[in-house]
């Protein structure tokens, strides 16, 4: 029996600027329940708070200790290390690394640009890794769904053509990062074998979860998920369920 | 003993808008001693016409059929399959394409697009992939020697980042893909056994030439040449050379 559930947030909780049918009522009966809750999301295109804001404005009880972002694991990994973040973010996101990092060294940062990832800010990126800067990834998410209910590309690809121009690989800090997963358990008191994670990406949220070491993870057929998305990863879903509300209904069932 | 030279241009003959020394008498002793001879270039940011004439400036006798292009075969390719390509190349290039392909469907083309690589084009390409458009890249090339003497991201890494975003697998028309090498010797009427090729890229020109059983590939220490480069690859070059010069000087000699 699960002790505490984890859940993604766009395409499981909401989709643009609406809930998910169903999924505010599926989070109460949650916490009805008394099982742990945190939300875990890779988007890195909006600020926590204004996430939250949005999240509370669409009905949904959330506070932001709830939520773990890779924005905030990638704060405290430049504070570690007194490393300088050289960002290639957001706009949106610039405000949450302010204060963050130090002198010691460079560390280039790579979350989801959007319209950012232009061929300058990917080439100086690139050079910094060649001087040697440390290569951190917010997410390695291939696509996420859209506002026009189509596919684009996410931080992954971007993240992938630096790792091969470099041939270096990326430390990725947000979902599947077995470290991020820890960080989020430590704050619940709970162990892994004792979650249970819920997201619409079968790479980064299921799989990912799974081969951390959760101890189950659902996929929901909403959000950017696409038949045969199950197939295609390894491990597969625990279960593969309509939404969030009958992921909640087999948690608590 | 060999019986045809295939040159890289790039870094090998010019670098920039100079001849690299003793690049163009080195050319000319091939041509003396009366062995076939092929440039094949991976630079998809200049026309070819373009290309020529500004090695001619140089000094370089060279006529427009010894060079092959990826850009060539790319429309060869669309050519034959009746497909229309949705391009993601520099703007100098995309006058290679008039009239090439046909109706059919849709072929994504990748080159080194540049500043033509910003997250809107290579969104839209990603949605045409997505689609189900077959996936060309002219090259697979991850670096370039820029004009400021640093290097800058080429056009593998954004190929790379379409396949790792659609789980796809591009056909690379230039080197070192061994149709391209073929179609080359078959302009000469040589076997792959009977050529040696130089370059200054030891994937993409040596290891590939290599590969596609090319009898020998040596890599010059000019243009994107990186001590080490030489051991990051699979097979080694048959030999590393100081230049052009020493390359020619050890095919004659």
């Amino acid at each position: 029996m699960a002790r505490c559930v984890l859940l993604d947030l766009s395409g499981v909780v909401y989709e643009g600027d609406h809930a998910i049918p169903g999924a505010i009522d599926a989070v109460g009966r949650l916490r009805t329940a008394g099982l742990g809750l945190r939300f875990l999301t890779n988007t890195t295109r909006t600020p926590k708070a204004k996430l939250i804001e949005r999240l509370q404005g669409m009905g949904l009880e959330i506070s932001a200790d709830e939520v773990a972002t890779p924005a905030q694991v990638a704060c405290d990994w430049l504070n570690a290390r007194g490393l300088k973040p050289h960002l290639l973010v957001h706009e949106a996101l610039v405000g949450e690394f302010e204060g963050c990092g130090g002198t010691t060294g460079d560390a280039v940062v790579v979350g989801d640009a959007g319209t950012g990832f232009t061929y300058e800010a990917m080439n100086a990126a690139f050079r910094k890794l060649v001087d040697g800067a440390d290569f951190l990834a917010l997410a390695r998410n291939r696509t996420f769904k859209d506002a026009d209910g189509k596919l684009s590309l996410d931080a992954g690809a971007f993240v992938a053509a630096l790792e091969f121009a470099t041939r270096r690989e990326a430390t990725v800090l947000g979902k599947p990062s077995p470290d991020f997963f820890d960080t989020v358990l430590e704050s619940l008191g709970a162990t892994r074998e004792e979650a249970v994670m819920v997201g619409d990406d079968a790479e980064s949220d299921v799989a990912g979860a799974l081969a951390a070491g959760i101890g189950a993870a659902l996929l929901v057929r909403t959000g950017k998920y696409r038949p045969g998305d199950e197939d295609a990863v390894e491990p597969t879903p625990t279960a593969v369920v309509a939404d969030l509300a009958e992921a909640v209904e087999r948690i608590l069932g």
